[in-house]
């Protein structure tokens, strides 16, 4: 089945901000089977937006519309959707009562404009929201283009707001109208430590043209995402693709599915009763954000140090005075005392550092923009510890180079904790 | 003038990425007067993208297109673009050279797979790359909608390569096609502190109707932006919008244009020869990371500690154990104990501290999810300070309550900065 989505607002299509509402969307309805081919971004302009319903209704049977909602001027969703179906505006009672008890449970009085959100048009089904105040409301259309005609659902443009309306609201309507809907599964293997282009041919030698139809692959911040949609009405699971990629990627592999860096590094912490520390310098903080984003990651994870000058190199993780002259911060030997420092102090199984020039400026012809040197030292039998090093040269922006130097931080981290010898991991 | 942006890729209509090309490119088209109001976003299909290239150069005088231009089995933007224009793929000499010359630099024999990047539609002019292999092209089609055709550009969707080839080859031939192209202004203003309904009530206090169809507002984790769209051709800048809007909310402003609070808490630091350490626990790092993703943020910035666990608070930072155990880590005491923790063991000006439940679990009926409680140290003449705190309850997902706190302690470091009594300023 097919579904259409559009993105309503000019925080949008001025670029504002990305229209990740209906990213999100897109990847809820491929679970159910739903396949979504185009998207639709518009202003905040009444008449276009009715220009969008219209298109997008006269092709597909499912259509899901987010923002224009909120109480304010440049809200224009609910009267351009009922222009749109003929009818007027009208005062939703339970949509009133909702935006009442909303503010009353917080304390608040009602400002008079939100009163223009339980306005839904005549003969629309009221959606409820848990985590606002705008009303959704859903219509049916004739439709033009399809049998049976098409079904429109108005979502709010808060993302928390939309998810769960998606899920309390539309999702179980969906599954009403549609009982038949197949389900087109997919499967997900990520990669780190492989080119993409490595990666595209490797897939080309293991698989006939007829099967990559099956597959697509993407790359973000070095991690690469090999994608397998299995054409499986039955949900039997018998497809052999999710076996073939992983044996293809056995040595690159970091994960499947929803699975990051992060959440999997937990898991190998988790699997062992291992801990883990952190000592960044130029990610400054994002490698410990990345791992709390977790829920749960206490069991792994205690504490970190964002030793960005010198001095707190130091003062905090005992880096000797010495090595930073003779060698500078961003060295091979500044890695490796960071890494052990952390380890000391914290008491962790596993420290993971980093020291590098995350630009735009500070290179030098000897260390340019974007050289990175990791450090990791692993807890052994009593006092003893194994201590890796390497460096990478990372092209591209600051926040490139600090995305880039966390994925690898992670993924060092999680190769040093699973591996007996994780030195003949890195390629440098 | 307008533009339309189409994005083309799987992995935007699956969901897998949010569209972030196109609302940078309507970013930056709005700079130089050039308004889009309809982003196109389509799966890797030949005949659904060759569909979107009509409908969108029928409507408007320039389009831009990106991604599908990779090596890859499934980019198919070129084939599409050469079936739209009705022409043929040929070699392009400039574009082979191009890529192999972007191997050689990099050690790299050139994979087979990428000859076909130098393959666009026959009559094109190639757009050249700077940051990586795929070249981009531009065609010129007679306008069925628009007198004077329209003009399609192709750019790859990797975002830094994107973004080089609109600076480097399409602005320019945007500016020489449409030389009188007038540049429509903004004004934006950031606030923080201050509910969406509360700012929106104030403006519309201020403003006419009329002045209001120039002025949009939005959210995002407690960041309310205000923007101001300046219809002034001349670009005299004599709009009174950005003045008033400066007055209006002189309270709860935290920053102008592309000023973030990170950024405006770096500023405020370097004005004043300041320096700031953070001490994050349910933040986990994020804070730093925000403050380190300022270019020269080492100027204000040395170190900063997440104390993850209560052993971490203790040892990192010197919280007394009895503190822990009576008010337990989440409480007024450990947020105080925390930053003057960090304020003592960095030298630091001034320090921050985060403690709270970030979720899913965690809370208890005293001690709810979404409880944090802020702490701020001011060193005064000599050792005196001053010692700040405050608690929020903050509703939502673990990352929304994560990006809450970092929002309001980065508020509050620059507060706690700029304001001879900053308690007056905190709202409970």
């Amino acid at each position: 089945m097919k579904a259409e989505l559009i993105a309503i607002g000019n925080e949008v299509t001025s670029g504002d901000i990305a229209d990740t509402n209906s990213a999100w969307l897109a990847r809820k309805l491929r679970e159910v089977g739903v396949e979504v081919d185009r998207i639709g971004v518009v202003g905040d302009r009444l008449e276009l937006i009715q220009e969008v319903l219209r298109e997008a209704s006269s092709r597909a049977p499912v259509v899901i519309a987010t923002g224009g909602l909120g109480p304010t001027f440049d809200d224009l969703t609910r009267k351009a959707a009922a222009a749109f179906a003929g009818v007027e505006l009208e005062r939703n009672r339970d949509a009133v009562r909702h935006l009442e008890s909303w503010f009353r449970n917080r304390g608040r009085p009602m400002p008079r404009e939100n009163l223009c959100q339980a306005e839904i048009p005549s003969g629309a089904e009221m959606l409820g929201n848990t985590r606002g105040t705008a009303p959704g409301f859903s219509i049916q259309v004739k439709g033009s283009g399809s049998e049976g005609g098409s079904h429109l659902f108005f979502l709010p443009g808060v993302p928390q707001e939309m998810r769960a309306m998606y899920r309390d609201e539309v999702l179980p309507r969906l599954r009403q109208i549609f009982p038949d809907g197949s389900f087109l599964r997919h499967f997900k293997i990520h990669l780190f430590g492989i080119w993409e282009s490595e990666a595209n041919q490797r897939l080309r030698q293991e698989f006939t043209p007829g099967e990559m139809g099956h597959l697509g692959i993407r790359a973000s911040g070095g991690i690469i995402t090999v994608k397998a949609y299995l054409d499986d009405p039955s949900g039997s699971g018998s497809s052999p693709l999710p076996a073939r990629l992983q044996a293809l990627f056995r040595d690159v592999a970091i994960g499947e599915g929803e699975e990051t860096l992060e959440s999997a590094l937990i898991q190998a912490c988790n699997a062992r009763g291992a801990t883990l520390s952190v000592a960044e310098s130029c990610t400054g903080g994002l490698i410990a954000s990345r791992i709390t984003s977790i829920p749960g990651a206490s069991s792994a994870f205690s504490q970190g140090w964002v030793v960005y000058s010198d001095a707190a190199k130091v003062n905090l993780l005992g880096v000797p005075r010495e090595l930073l002259r003779t060698h500078g911060a961003v060295s091979e030997p500044v890695a490796r005392a960071l890494a052990v420092g952390a380890l000391e102090r914290s008491g962790s199984d596993v420290a993971v550092s980093v020291t590098g020039i995350a630009g735009p400026s500070g290179g030098t012809s000897d260390k340019p923009v974007g050289l990175v040197w990791f450090g990791a030292a692993v807890r052994k039998e009593g006092s003893a510890r194994n201590i890796l090093s390497f460096s990478r040269r990372i092209k591209g922006s600051r926040s490139r180079v600090q995305l880039f130097s966390a994925n690898t931080a992670l993924d060092l981290a999680r190769r040093a904790l699973v591996s007996p010898h994780p030195e003949s991991l890195f390629r440098t």
